[in-house]
């Protein structure tokens, strides 16, 4: 049975991956009174007076929405919202079984970044926080940035600060093998979607000073006026050395090639003018930029994808169930850089040191450890910098 | 301990009624590439090619959206989104106790009506039915016939079917006791919201002749030029005998009083005023329109309340889980008057005739029997009237 077939029949005999229970049951009229009319006049009456109160007396507190438009899935591109669902209740079972989160998917029937801007603003009062999920730049980031603004919730596109989290663990992680710092190496970005701007963002606050971003036409420049807004922004904080060209140019003796592209687009060669002891994260998915034997063939000394057939697997996984779960029992109002990095560093620490080898730079994103681990970092990082207990 | 501080108490242990699961086990590498990435991308694949197979792939098939926006809440009136949510999630357990019905309370921050109808719309791709709650009148009718207009999933604003149905069964077997035929009864419904005005409806439509209905300013009545389009529709079709005047002058001579209004508006007077035999269903919550003790002491031969505490409850939660149930089961496009029809006398039948008398003309809304029973024949409706089997 190859992996097609397995997972269409296992949709099928699933019937929904999902499913809505009851948290009490319901015997006798008894019951009914107490958890449905007229008892719950109460609560209803009680979060009326306060409506922090409706994270105490209904689920909100550990209920977040997983919501797209369907625009970017996976790498299947723009399919549509319907389509999209599988995807979104898969992502929805992960926050549960890892995070002990209750996620809802909710697929939108419009690509328009203001109706989609409203219709989330006009759900966030049943919900703790947002996961906002393969959005297609650039308007993921407009409207990240607006319902950032006038939601009274956390907000988190993963495609971006999920990926940007857990390449910034396994960067960590890959510098203590090669013995090298981060405010000393060049780093090439190839990808300027959702992924590589915030990667890109994410880098240089981690201390990255060499970064260079490209995308399918070469070097982003900050001379260069045919760049969209977002990534003229971006031109601006990266690109020190005013390099032009394209993707060979850049990767020309660098430390860190970081792929959130397409497959195949990068040689043999290009990995060979990297520095000595190059690290490779290739995360094209299901193809990477360039395959594993390959990369390793042409000099990369640790190399990284997003596919779990390999060694180094940098996946979301292990950072979105941690970071809403900590978020949530910090009763966080948003997620800060400060949360974000405190992620990064709780995936990193997860590899023992003396397991930590050139094919072990990140954990298994199964172990639940981890992810507990992810939560009390984020949890404590938004304590110490005063954005938790916003709803108490 | 009285009833408000055990409800506040069970809510506060709670913490809330619902619960988002998941119906797969995530053991190791291997299921996560099943139910997520890659393995996931097949189901996904497969819905873009044919949309009616998210009800194959995903929950949809099973899923429902229970929606409100807070303005018409139980009793208590227009207590904002937030606070609607402890209703919200109670009919959502409801729907899963009783009709084994996945549904997601949904509480909207508008009370726009072109703003809900938009949100809704946009959502509709995620579930197989929607819904509408505690969404006041004359909002409510505008918003459910438009979004049946634009939506390709069943829609249904229990306020006022649910109500409807209920009472239609409650009607059916109250007339087999008082040996009246439902097309000789002079029928005199108090209330022309939501609930009021679907009644009306609904029970021309099973026979009824001679209805006459009032709102807070006396006899609706087809002259009235002050009166509203909904309440100048509804005028047209009733009071055939062109009565005027007040609560007290419609009910003088009426075989059958609904009241879907305000708490103590009858009087011992007004239904003394009434034919032999009278049938009283006063449903104002949680005070009626006039006390049970009252009524029968006034010489109603069968009364029926809200509330739990008297015998005859007649409660929309007799049909909503049975009435979804039977739809999703169907596969059906549309709740229409004939599955409606056929949940009332499901309903009714429920009430086995022998056990058939004047303290007990409905069944009880926590046996399970009466929600699979509604289920089958509303779902035998669609299917009779070929509505059903819309996605297959």
């Amino acid at each position: 049975m190859n992996k097609k077939s397995e997972s269409i029949l296992l949709h099928e005999k699933l019937k929904g991956k999902i499913e809505m229970i009851s948290r009490v049951k319901i015997s006798d009229a008894h019951d009914l009174s107490v958890v449905y009319s007229p008892g719950v006049a109460d609560p209803c009456l009680e979060i009326q007076k306060d409506n922090k109160l409706s994270y105490k007396y209904t689920r909100r507190h550990n209920m977040i929405a997983v919501i797209t438009d369907g625009s970017a899935v996976l790498g299947l591109g723009n399919i549509g919202p319907e389509a999209a669902m599988p995807v979104m209740e898969g992502k929805s079972i992960l926050f549960k079984t890892l995070g002990d989160v209750d996620a809802i998917p909710l697929c939108l029937r419009t690509q328009d970044t203001n109706e989609i801007i409203q219709t989330i603003s006009l759900l966030a009062g049943n919900f703790g926080g947002i996961n906002l999920e393969d959005i297609s730049a650039p308007r993921c980031f407009e409207i990240e940035d607006e319902l950032k603004k006038i939601c009274d919730i956390p907000i988190f596109h993963d495609d971006q600060h999920g990926t940007a989290i857990v390449i910034g663990a396994a960067l960590i992680n890959a510098l203590k093998l090669v013995i090298k710092e981060i405010h000393n190496i060049r780093v090439v970005i190839n990808g300027a979607g959702a992924a590589g701007t915030a990667t890109a963002e994410y880098l240089l606050l981690m201390g990255v000073q060499d970064l260079i971003v490209c995308d399918r036409f070469g070097i982003l420049s900050s001379d260069d006026e045919s760049l969209s807004m977002v990534h003229q922004k971006l031109a601006k904080k990266t690109n020190i050395k005013k390099l032009k060209g394209n993707l060979s140019d850049a990767i020309k003796n660098s430390d860190v090639f970081i792929g959130v592209s397409v497959a195949n687009c990068v040689s043999r060669e290009m990995i060979a003018s990297m520095n000595e002891k190059s690290i490779v994260f290739a995360m094209a998915n299901p193809i990477p930029e360039i395959s594993v034997e390959d990369a390793k063939m042409a000099g990369a000394y640790i190399v990284g994808t997003g596919s779990s057939n390999y060694p180094n697997q940098i996946n979301n996984l292990l950072a979105f169930p941690g970071i809403f779960r900590g978020t949530l029992d910090a009763h966080a109002k948003e997620i800060t850089i400060k949360m974000m990095l405190a992620a990064s560093l709780a995936i990193a620490k997860m590899v023992d040191e003396k397991m930590l080898c050139r094919d072990y730079i990140v954990p298994n994103s199964l172990d639940k450890d981890v992810h507990t681990e992810v939560a009390k970092y984020v949890c404590q990082a938004a304590i110490d910098h005063k954005v938790a207990k916003t709803h108490e």
